[in-house]
């Protein structure tokens, strides 16, 4: 059958069987017998395998500037260019949990290039000619600077395709509900206990406030994952490269993805340590914050029906219990919170890993990159399902939020700069103890007159300086 | 003036000038000179001090069985004792942030003990005789086996004198408070949502559990913190030390402070790696989780006082703000969550520093110390703050309890078993929707009786299994 | 073609098109449309829907037991079963990112379980007669408590199927290792500094020592993950359960797996948190600490193979470069450290997630679990394979250990209880300026005779108390 | 004596004994009762008092264009400007583990700068009269929109005065060794093996643009440090303030601090969120991480004298041992690294303090800026100390490694380009295995001549691309 046959590859430790149907060769096939752990959930994220693709196609494109044959780098870049579209992912077999260089995952996509490359050329797979691996695809590069590379650009894809689209969407979506919201006012909470008022709009401002600074966030950390290691091989000097090399090859890959790479002024820096991602992952650590602090909010805000805050009403999108008929609740705001914890945790792994780098290497290349793409896909992702599936269908309970407002004994703030913070205190405390209206109490106490309490307290002047 | 007037000390690296009225020498001074980091408040823990004056104690006795001078002996056991018991904490200027292994605090304490008793057999401060610091104080002893059974038996006592007496009293409290409210039937809420009722007892009952368990899961950890790695010396072979010696300090470490403590089986381990103490901040850690659920649970049952849940009412304990009159905050719960917060964050510095040791040395000791006794401390403080001053406190709030209970939708649970999953979420989503009580739609709907609704819907037959 | 043949399902929400090859139902299409977060590697993990396999099949015997009709709980359990034993991890298309509860999980396992049951049954796929996924399958039930004893089984199964087999293997090698090295003596360092001497042997006890408490440190915790929360039901009361159902579904379901399982003392604790789970993640992160330092100690040993320490010989597994021919890396080490970052990662996102339930549930389930069985996966997965392809081959470098040992400086410390620390502190910092041996510099000071330093300075004599 | 004289004064919960030569009132008093957690050690940071002082002078004078009494005015001006230059630092005994907002430090603040301005004017203390500390000293303010304005305050003078300043001297420093270095030639390291040669100055240039870029992502996140709260009062709403209020305080603050403070845009997110800090702390812990991986490499490569990689020299500060005579460790190092390891243990309690609020307001304040300004003071503090200490005296030990780069095997990657990776895999291989020369093993294979080999091999041709 397909699966029993094999073709024999080779690498500099001796030779191995290779699935005939596949176009990886014996590095791959050795990773895969060296390393079964996590199974194929734990596989290196496609993002990475794709980055490679982009990165080996600018890579033969400018070889073939310094000399490399025009039938080669052609071939290259046809195989190069369908890793880079996804089209070969299932040759890609390899765990994280490898060589910490990801020097095996580089090999992979050198194997699986050069195979199809000597296929389009009709060549014998295995046969590393007319395409070798090494020498060829993998030419004036190294696991060293190519790994890096490729996370580099498969972060910042990520990030501009998925984490920075969702949170613009959800930023649009709360300020549209600011806006709705604008004119209805109600309580204020502090310290989970009755507060003065605000609207319901300035509440929401909040949120706006808090995703557009995300999104600031992430885009301020940026400019240092857009530079790329590539030039740097082995150790950062660029061995075996031609001056030049690292710059066309940035200009490629900028020019392939649209995203304004550039070359790392410093290659040393870029393979030994990968700060940039550590600092990426921070952004993302901070927006996780900040979704954890609205998604809880509305879930507060929402609770009941009947014996919660009760404010707002949020979307009903599924049954909520399977032995409580009739429940609903805010699924998506609990999607929201869990994907922040892990984000939190995410961002613990890339520090580590980014703290334990020796000398010219960092060798926690796979993991670091794996977390921060499972941030930044998760971040995006539920950012879109939450706008979607809460957000946009969310309704203020005006008659609940009006009820509240006018019952609140904190209005009694508003007393402060006529009858002094003393005077209001009692008036609150009196009304609290004895169950009653602050007017009623402050009447009672004799600290000032029906028409004077109507005029100084009104929630709508109490909504902004004066 | 006083703090004019110095004398010389040396060490090997030559003499420095010391305060006249410190017992501390030249190496003291030494590390002030290098280590000009985060200033008073950083000082190392006056229990690693405390510990430390416990162990040259035993050591100074253990090496007289073994034939130090006992004239010497006594003095040591004198100064020792001395700095076991905080009195010359004035002594010990050292900063946490110093060598990785501790050995400037092990020589602060060497050459406080040896001035002192210098002073005490009436020799000359800085003469380091006739008792000389290395030779006598340290003598069968290294930094790298003292300081890491300072931390072990510094936290040793933290949690048992401060730790888990808090977690015990707030244990009780909590228990008290569970049996007090066993007879309160109230709403449970899940997702935030209302959901089917138990009483306010067996919500309480959840949080002694966690507490409980708490206090097992410190215990559990505490065999391997009882080992001490005296008797290792430089790398854990025990060079310079007699056969016996470790045994003999553990028997005697473990008289004076009335705990079990033993030597450690394998020295290597103890001198290398500090499992012991991420496994105890671990604990502590699964501690802070129950902390935080317990007092945000509780500041939420006790918001309002009148647009928040209001379940509970919580003692008041000072003014809330100091601009809105008469208000009153969880002030005691959020002391809990910071602290909670806190001990999470001490927790990953302990597991950093425990994880980056190499070879026979792990040089993380005095941070990590340093937070596994402020998390033992600040967790067993709060403890007993949010006892006496919260949980002691809180009273039930009957009627507003009773009045959302009656109100709840999620009672239609009860009809689960006799009209089945469905014809029950149409009753309460019935209800819900016409805002209406649950037997008013359950007759609308003509699924049950009068009679059998008031049979099966019965808050108080809810409450276990049948 | 198949993909597009439907069949018509509804849940209380409506009506919805679901594939006709698929066992599930309504509300898990529904998940799979309101959830589009992170895509197929961010499914619920197959251990935990093989745990519900488990614990459906256990409950549906002991309702039986308390009524249920036997051919339907046959049917059920024949169903459940083949949940059990993986074979229908196809019908279980959703994420981790969904209700914080895992609601929809339980209802896609219930409906899955009830179609399956129907088929068997000879009914219509979707009748949700004669098998009701409420009614019957989840009878008895709710996800707030079968979530929490699906977790809890499937993290007791990977602990004791990958996690603790992995340890042990690990520690039978170290143990191996340490007795095969017992008679080599090498230099010791501290502080990443040449220290004195011990054995090989000696050092790896320490690691043997490690795992060894590491086995313990998780078994510890053990006992509480034992504990099911089955039969608390909704929310912890066990509404619409039996007496005794709790108690025998327990004991079924430890029959089922051979392990230790007991009903939950407190099903309020047991649903509102999941300490249990923290406190399993923080032994986890604690054997991460000790695999990180072990992992970091076998690569600087091996550090070479000309310009390092070179005092082990790892084994060599692959090529270790594509661009430096000939490189050998220590790649396993660098897997157990990746892993060992991403656990304390895990870590705290399953310490976040345990610190944020409110009320009678915590709602960090799914991502918790996730967490913890990736942690356990992981670990258990890399030692197995860091036993295998690298300590099991590893070698002494004797002549290189011998070498460095014979020209170490801090043999002077065997001086001390002759001559004094400051005596012997002078020569070897002699010894250092001056490039000489240690007794060079010792008769040249004319602190001792020739035959007096051979006599004490023996590196055999300097491995233990005397 | 002293300490038995009390005055009495009240709140709103009722009289108390206040000691007579302090400022501070009844409501400093109650925290101190209330609030018995972590003792001296865990007071509120001085650096949040200072800035607390900055912040009511300009309050005050800003009020003054809005009316306040002239005379009122200028007292609490000076009165506040001791408490900025740490006057009063007595007066403020309030530990961090108070109310989350950190009300009791801003009453704390309003009790001793009225009390002193009531002495200045010729009042009585505890009178509150002529100068109120809540009509006054807190008017147009609420603890809700001041503590968060000393937190930016303190954070950014820290920032300023500290951090920044710590890391550009160490920038420096390296850079200045990079220089320094740049002529030798070093036998590079990846996955802790022999790799290809670089210089060490290139070496020590990536560590520079570690620094470079820590300075660059620590500025990059002030814009929003630099945003203050103040005008928000309550709940961002600026109740009780006039219209420019809160611009014209935070010019005021801008001036009086010489930085470019400027009121937040939106006071709801300022109140709410601290997301501003948790970006901040998220660039500290890049930083650490930079710090961790650099001062790593340069204590191995520091290691030895003997037995280690020893290519640098560290300057010798102090004893390194109590019982290896003559022993120098890499002691700032260690302090950088344990100071590392707490700000990724502080960034994580700082992003579950920023996660955590509630509605208007986030109550983990205190916590949060107390984690914040550690970790700056400690950050910068330790840059220096490093720099100082270590840095500026590191030499280059060019006999080591001249020898080193000598030997290495992984010169033969020069032949790549001439022979292919697989032939030069072969010499490298055979030269392990022989313990010879690449040259010997080069022409023993017969791959190439004796001359080709002088050519392509020259390491100083290796240390760029050509």
């Amino acid at each position: 059958s397909t699966q029993e046959a094999f073709r024999i590859e080779y690498d500099t430790f001796g030779e191995l069987k290779v699935p005939s149907d596949k176009y990886y060769g014996a590095q791959t096939v050795r990773s895969t017998m060296n390393f079964k752990i996590g199974g194929v959930s734990e596989r290196m994220p496609v993002q990475v395998i794709r980055a490679f693709g982009i990165l080996k196609r600018a890579a033969a494109e400018v070889n073939q500037d310094y000399g490399l044959d025009p039938k080669i780098a052609n071939a290259i870049v046809k195989a190069a260019n369908e890793v880079a579209e996804g089209k070969l992912n299932d040759h890609f077999p390899l765990v994280v949990w490898q060589t910490g260089s990801g020097t095996q995952t580089n090999m992979n996509v050198n194997e699986v290039i050069s195979n199809r490359a000597i296929e389009i050329m009709g060549g014998k797979l295995g046969s590393k000619t007319p395409v070798h691996p090494n020498d060829h695809v993998n030419k004036s590069q190294s696991s060293n600077d190519t790994f890096p590379t490729a996370m580099h650009i498969a972060a910042a894809q990520e990030v501009n395709e998925v984490l920075l689209p969702g949170l613009k969407k959800l930023q649009n979506a709360l300020e549209a509900k600011s806006k709705e919201f604008s004119q209805i006012i109600k309580i204020g909470r502090t310290h989970t206990q009755d507060a003065v008022p605000l609207t319901l709009g300035q509440e929401f401002s909040g949120y706006v406030q808090q995703i557009k600074y995300g999104v600031a966030r992430i885009e301020s950390t940026m400019p240092r994952v857009y530079q790329l290691a590539a030039g740097g091989t082995a150790v950062g000097t660029g061995l075996n490269t031609r001056i030049g090399f690292a710059e066309k090859v940035a200009a490629k890959v900028a020019e392939l993805t649209g995203l304004p790479f550039v070359t790392a002024p410093n290659k040393f820096e870029a393979l030994a340590a990968h700060d940039a991602l550590v600092e990426l992952s921070g952004a993302m650590n901070t927006v996780a914050c900040s979704l954890m602090k609205i998604a809880n909010d509305i879930r507060f805000l929402g609770s009941g029906p009947r014996s919660g805050l009760g404010e707002l009403i949020l979307p009903e999108n599924e049954p909520g219990s399977s032995i409580m008929p009739g429940k609903v609740n805010p699924t998506q705001c609990e999607a929201v919170t869990m994907v922040a914890a892990q984000v939190m945790g995410n961002h613990v792994a890339v520090t580590v890993g980014g703290s334990n780098g020796h000398f010219e290497l960092n060798v926690f290349k796979p993991m670091m990159i794996k977390n921060v793409l499972n941030s930044a896909r998760l971040l995006g992702d539920v950012c879109v399902s939450f706008t979607d599936n809460c957000v946009v269908g969310i309704q203020a309970n005006t008659d609940r939020i009006n009820k509240l407002m006018s019952e609140s004994l904190m209005l009694v703030t508003a007393l402060n700069p006529h009858i002094g913070y003393d005077k209001a205190a009692k008036i609150a405390k009196t009304a609290h103890k004895e169950g009653t209206t602050l007017k009623e109490a402050a009447l009672k106490l004799g600290f000032l007159t029906s028409d004077q309490f109507d005029q100084w307290v009104k929630p709508k002047d109490m909504l902004g300086p004066q």
